[in-house]
């Protein structure tokens, strides 16, 4: 596939509103909610690059860095930063609003491996990405290092 | 209150993707579904625009153009476009992709009436909106419209 | 179609108990929520009638007079009130109850527009219905000027 | 307590649409639906006849004659047929209607033992229920029956 | 079919946060929300059992014991203990382990009947059980006792 | 605090039944659901050696090897296999089982970090965990390096 697409085609925004049934009784969000949420955007975002359905191959470590309570908002971006044949790095960022002082706060940032899929789950080609902003550029290198890491861990 | 705000803070958007549990056997999306959509939209944004919690009091007439299917993306935004003393008016864009095609649809647009209130219950002031593009002055000149025409049927 | 039925076909009811994540932190219901549950039973009143599968083609304006808590009793009924070739206009009347008091109030009241469609999502005919008591009768008459200023609105 | 109510107090309607996710890979809903469903119902009748928040002390045993497939509706009907100091027999009926033919089966018939609680989980007094049909007399002669050999369980 | 299975085959388990959405006002579970978990419960290890789909028959009086509350840990495990032609008992143990005093009680057991079916939702055979444990002979027994009640009571 | 206890009061198992909710067009699972799985097992772990509520700090990078489908079923597994002072490191394993053939296979192992808090959300003592079988004291080992890894990182 010789097509090459810019980051402005994948890039998706998700906004969310924390309620009680995602939380504890501390009304504190429970992290599998938020992976849940990193990985539909994600999804979504290497859905728009690739036009496949795909599936998600890895995700690397997460930390959650401060905690989101019941009524705060989520906001996500997603956007694919870095293509391999078959396989998308999808680069997502989740931050919190506290509504009432309207302070902003990093939750986490992650690092995702989307494969694109046949109907019959073969891995098929997607197009090339071409990073447009420097820091764009940055994490396209960095998941470009990351990949091949994995491959020597894979040959390990 | 004095404070006037942007619509840039209130704008919000939201991408998800049509899952078999939002659709009827014919894989077509419930319109329920989108309404409640909607509507989630809609309080973010004015929670954003007033920073208190919000209920909706109106949600105007809403057409579905064209349908939703599984796995199609729909993109929803919302912005405030036009303030009562309590109310806010909020305007939603609900478009919808189709995967393989590209091809994107407008679904519907909507008007909501969400109030800011307290912890009792009680409605409570919120910042005045200014309208930034032609556009969203054109939707807040008719949003007012449509508050006096509602006031008028009140009386009538 | 020839056939003609009573609103005793579709006539529907529908009893739910709010629950805390149908809520905001005060406790009380998403519009959302009424709304996917209005587009519901409305769903089930047309295929009730039509014996088809249903789409929502519209939902007119919808206010909400007084809102429910936790733990209140919304009671939705849901008639077809008249019908075109293939669509149905559908009355929705929603009432909460106040548990402790019993006392009653009036959320809402709704029309939907639903359209019956085949395998193909193509719409097909439904059967005439003969609107039965002197509320229903009255709803009809409003539901038949109200399409034909929806077509008036389209003409011009 | 000195109070009687009438059946008509606590007779409870619900109609549900049966959806891909209540269902295996076969179409056919789940019995822990159905149960969660019969269950629903039955807390809200109590809820109604008593104005207290009911918790479940048991369900007797509840045998599924048909099945209920993707887009089939679903019909519950729950009264209080028979009350004891704090406890509540509901009496709950499900059927179900296949939307094409028309067809309806009788899904299970259950009865239910609801007891009314205050603020710390303690039984409270709840009114006497006056059976009005035939079918209720019935139905509340067996009710209790079933709670004198229950009793008698207990002491054995 | 002559293939016998130990009752290990079936053997599963689940553990369950009690979460705010699965309860009412005073945070007391849901008796539906218990009964749709050990439905689910009952399938799976009936499915382990027959490597068929499976539909529940009938459960039998259950009645809850003791209630589970927000932030408590319910456990469940269930075992096929006896089986006909298509047909298999199912035993289910229902375990509330209260986090801050570690104190266990039982909230009920129960005994499921699960038919196999294939894919025109036709009963089909399923494999012999062997129990182990003395526990799961004398269920064995018990279960066999109710299956012949339940024949008498059919043919009554 | 100086208790020490053993990995038995940890582990938890929890078994699920892949349900078309959870899965793409093709019915394969989401990543993003089997994460969420994987949170609340390894919560619920560490809620139970800790006797506290607990949150999610961290959870190390997860690769899919394999897919599961709708009417698979996933099983997993959760024991805390380190402690810091206010931190457990929770081991999960994930295994799909294809119904029909009975072939298992390994869907991912992951490490998370939860952290006990109280009702402020401050980070509190948590009991020492002795790892019991050999597998579980090379877990321990590997976590123990990740762990001071991760300091090492967090000063540079
Ligand atoms: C991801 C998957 C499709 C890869 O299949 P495969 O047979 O290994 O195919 P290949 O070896 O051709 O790899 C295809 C691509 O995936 C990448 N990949 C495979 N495993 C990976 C992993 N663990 N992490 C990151 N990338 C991975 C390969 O590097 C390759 O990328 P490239 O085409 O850009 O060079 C397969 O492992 C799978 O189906 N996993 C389960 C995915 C899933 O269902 N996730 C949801 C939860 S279970
Ligand atoms: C039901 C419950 C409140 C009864 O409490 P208790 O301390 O036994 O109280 P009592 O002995 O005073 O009984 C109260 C009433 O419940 C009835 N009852 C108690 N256990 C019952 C059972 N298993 N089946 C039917 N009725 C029962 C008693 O007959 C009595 O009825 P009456 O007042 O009309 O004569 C208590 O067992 C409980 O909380 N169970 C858990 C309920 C729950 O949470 N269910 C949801 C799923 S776990
Ligand atoms: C269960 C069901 C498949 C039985 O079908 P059927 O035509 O009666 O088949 P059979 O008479 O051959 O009975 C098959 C087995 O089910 C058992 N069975 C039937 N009804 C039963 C009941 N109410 N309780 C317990 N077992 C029952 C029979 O004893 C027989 O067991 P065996 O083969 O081990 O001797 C059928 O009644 C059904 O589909 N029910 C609805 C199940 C369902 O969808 N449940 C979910 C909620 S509605
Ligand atoms: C985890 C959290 C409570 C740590 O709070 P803190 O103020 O950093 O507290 P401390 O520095 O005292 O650290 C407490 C423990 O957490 C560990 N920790 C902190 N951040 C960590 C991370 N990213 N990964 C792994 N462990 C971490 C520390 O090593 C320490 O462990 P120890 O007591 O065993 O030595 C805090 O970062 C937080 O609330 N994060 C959000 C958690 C959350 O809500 N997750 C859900 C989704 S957002």
């Amino acid at each position: 596939m010789n097509m090459k697409l810019s980051t402005d085609v994948s890039r998706t925004k998700i906004t969310k509103l924390v309620l009680p049934p995602d939380t504890n009784h501390l009304g504190t969000i429970f992290g599998g909610k938020v992976l849940a949420y990193i990985d539909e955007i994600a999804a979504i975002a290497a859905m728009k690059h690739s036009k496949q359905v795909v599936v998600t191959a890895s995700i690397d470590t997460v930390s959650f860095h401060s905690s989101a309570k019941v009524g705060d908002i989520l906001t996500l971006e997603a956007t694919v930063i870095s293509t391999g044949k078959t396989s998308m790095e999808v680069y997502v960022k989740v931050e919190c609003e506290h509504l009432e002082t309207g302070e902003k706060s990093l939750t986490t940032t992650s690092l995702l491996t989307m494969v694109a899929i046949n109907d019959e789950g073969i891995p098929v080609p997607v197009p090339e990405v071409i990073p447009k902003t420097e820091e764009e550029q940055q994490l396209s290198e960095q998941a470009k290092k990351r990949r091949e890491e994995r491959k020597k861990d894979h040959m390990a």
